[in-house]
């Protein structure tokens, strides 16, 4: 299939075209050219028609695309023509600042549970939402029919947690913990490493230097 | 300036198979192939092999790269062959969370002072690090020497906190407020959405979907 080989960094812009393009729509624009896309979210005009033509003909030579049946191809490209219900496993700060992030729900992710081991949290509500023991992970999940779970323990207990999840019907796992974690094939993984968005940031710094240091 | 035209997704790969080499280098590992690095990673060599050719030549053909040299340019490229000092504004669940977070000690980030408004949370310490008024931000950046601010407030003060910053000697921004930032062209600034790397995983799970479907 072709969409298998999209690059990881057109996924990305294609999150942020679609944020601007609902941003241009609440101010009641219709219809909008890839070199105003472009402006607005700061890449070059090719790289906005490039990125869109992994996904086939959209807009018209010369006048462009319109905002609204865009945005909606990009949003059920990202797959979010659906809500996803997910859990967080670990209610510490991490899990507690990923439970009031205001960004999940903007994009149609609803967090159904919250699960923890100490004995100390159960019971109470994140943002509205319940921290459940961790004996109670595939009940909940079935219940709830979670399909993602975001994975915020401790790097020594992520794998174990890994190991229950494997064993429920969620799809896909988000793991903030800094360890490579073993899921079987049917489960799409992916790890956030925060420390890759300093680095990205220090690699910009550093050619900053050097370009300074060659004058 | 050739390197300004490196694409983001290399420099992401770049900081993985920095790891990966540091990871089979503490194993005793001197020389590796890129068909190694990629086995070891998840890409392709093909992909490993451009990614590296960006910055000129390494390696010798039929043999393969010295794991030492090739991680120490790796570790230049990316900038962190220096100790960056951080300083984290927000002592939220979000700050607390990377305060702790040990993957940036290893990779050479120092967070010398954290900030926040709340007079009860103003001198105790996390993770060994003082919490300071946002009144002390100037003052302890310029003793500090603190060259990159995260900014890990609510998104109503991120351009508040972003104002205070540019009137510092902070060279880069890290950014995890979900809101945009407007700063001058001095300063790296790069915002981090968490619900991007959610983006990523619900693509993947439509693909999936949509193969099951096309069976």
């Amino acid at each position: 299939m072709k969409t298998l080989k999209i690059p990881e960094a057109t996924i990305t812009r294609l999150s942020v075209y679609s944020r601007y393009l609902a941003h241009v729509d609440r101010r009641g624009v219709t219809t909008i050219s890839s070199g105003e896309i472009a402006d607005g979210v700061g890449v070059s005009p090719a790289q906005v028609r490039k990125d869109l033509a992994y996904f086939g003909e959209f807009g018209t030579r010369g006048v462009g695309y319109n905002v609204k049946d865009l945005y909606w191809h990009i949003i059920k490209i990202l797959g979010l023509n659906t809500t996803w219900s997910v859990v967080i496993i670990g209610a510490g700060n991490l899990g507690t600042a990923l439970s009031m992030y205001g960004g999940f729900r903007e994009r149609g992710f609803k967090v159904v549970g919250i699960f923890d081991n100490d004995p100390h949290k159960i019971g109470y509500r994140l943002n509205g939402v319940e921290i459940y023991p961790m004996e109670r992970l595939k009940e909940i999940i079935e219940r709830e029919k979670a399909n993602i779970a975001i994975i915020a323990v401790p790097a020594d207990h992520a794998q174990d947690v890994a190991n229950l999840l494997v064993e429920t019907s969620i799809q896909g796992i988000l793991n903030f913990a800094p360890r490579a974690l073993n899921v079987p094939d049917h489960i799409e993984l992916r790890n956030v490493d925060l420390s890759v968005n300093l680095e990205l940031l220090t690699f910009n710094l550093a050619v900053r230097r050097n370009m300074k240091g060659a004058r």
